[in-house]
């Protein structure tokens, strides 16, 4: 039996939900107030899970400083403060929606973890609004 | 690899555990406090969550206005500011326990939700307390 | 200058608003859902609060355990699990608002505690309402 | 003595901070990240408080139904899924901090709460972050 | 399908991570400041979580204040206000990290829970470090 | 009328209770769990409120960046991970409860924050146990 081992991180970030092949109307009444052109945005907070074995050395599942680190230096640095759709190169074509941002999150981090670990990001756009990815 | 999406909703209600087919002696030894017959209540909070892939036009796996919509129509108007014993028809017969409410819960909401998509609720009756439904 | 010394506590109860002076349809339009006549219910959370000085020879300004031991005898006995309406003295007559419970827990423990102490009362209703007695 | 009463509401929005009569080097060096152009934003929380008498009649000191209509009309329609700077007209010349937004909301309200009551806003920017106004 | 049923408990507890086998420079290295020879202390949360079948007669997965009394009894009485290390037979030769004190407590638990329970522990070390046993 | 500004911060620590003029046996009687001589430890979460006027300019009543910079090299640097009574300059004489060390905060800080600002300190020892200094 593994360990979960988890580590809750934030951003604070703009964002619109929009698709470029629809006309206004359609994206307006498909994302609603999300549709808003000149942006809105959230206090984002994520969990990343990594799912191992603890070391019998140290009895660690991972180095908690060095995941808060990787984190940072992969994640937060590029999201925090910035506008997703204009100021990140992962929103270009995609839209952010919670789905989306969890995905990219999970496909930044898992390239600097090894793959021994079982890696999960959990989003929360709001306090009611969260994803989870990958489900199960 | 799917991904989960969840949203938070709250009602407040009263309820009492009691089963009818035992004495008054029994209630009271089995389910305590909570077997007062005038009532005692709380703040429900349940977390609806779909399984799914986001559909590659939106990036949602569901809209969320969509789903709390559902959610309301069918279970808080029903359950919020209500006694769960005299109000309902789900708990005419059946014990409201955490347990019971989550998987009415449940029962109610899968017959509004596409079968493509995996459904769980967890319901907290406090802070402290929870259940989750199905477990797995 | 003085130090505020908080205790949270919580107790779970039924209750319905109702002015018995006034027609059903009367409550009804006032207190609306809260109205019901077959009740609903709360989580409620308060914290109690007592200004004074720390003490030299322990640095307390009052031994929280005994705080607690005071509000579990005096308030939380009384409230927890029961139908505030039903099953107390303090609302046979006055209506359960927040605001009364509030000022009925201050007058409770107002009598156990020494007057040298500035008490003060927070209840939560729900995570969204509140009320604070005295307000200064 | 008064009784506090407290209801907590939200708005998710984006916002720049940033000073036209100063030039860009300054701005970016006052404000730091929080000066991006392109806005970042926040899941805003305030908790608005009224300090009055409970009526005798509903043992209300405000109707929450009511307290709770009155911000969505004249504070959550304006600000939430919007753009601080652009989308509203309060801060045109004015700079969104928590500060100002806390005030401004202040000033919106005055207009609509009798001043038999007294005003607080609690505004949480995060988690950590959160002014108060006025603060006694 | 099963339900989940979930009893939240918490313990304030001192300890110290360090490994005997290694000098006090590898020590410093791979624990910084958790290495603290005075110890420093935390206020542990942990989720009990057992996963069966609610009994038709009580609507109960199991009693919560029995399962209360089994952990206060097992576990909260042998950590709470305690040194982890100095205070506990469990972590004499055991370094109490957050991994090691999950996996302890599911030990415990484990022996006074009917096999016919799965269960599962999560454990919070601070409200953004937490780890889960089992992770599946 | 004047802004409060608020800034959360958090340290994990280890503690004791202890007054050394006393027998060890009033020691316990008065202080309990918390007398135990190897240590206990909490997270403790501590809220810095500086009251002033916002600037113009800026419409920062202080800038939170330097806030947070002061607060971290002056408290946290010197209490986080650590042993309240053996590593800190401020408890050698002087009893670790939530009164002492919020005044303690207060005073460390009131040498840092110019005295046109009102400075308070809100101090968690746990979600349940807090104080305020000044209380007013």
């Amino acid at each position: 039996m593994k360990v979960a081992l988890s580590r809750k991180e934030h951003f604070n970030a703009a964002h619109r939900l929009h698709n470029p092949a629809w006309s206004d109307e359609k994206n307006k009444e498909v994302f609603g107030k999300c549709n808003n052109p000149h942006y809105h945005g959230h206090n984002y907070a994520f969990i990343v899970t990594l799912i191992g074995d603890p070391d019998p050395d140290t009895g660690y599942v991972f180095d908690l400083k060095l995941l808060s680190d990787l984190i940072n230096e992969n994640v937060i640095k590029h999201f925090d403060h910035k506008n997703l759709n204009l100021d990140t190169v992962y929103f270009k074509t995609l839209n952010p929606t919670a789905e989306n941002i969890a995905m990219v999150i999970w496909r930044i981090l898992r390239q600097h973890i090894d793959n021994k670990y079982e890696l999960k990001i959990k989003l929360y756009e709001t306090e009611r609004n969260s994803v989870e990815y990958p489900a199960h």
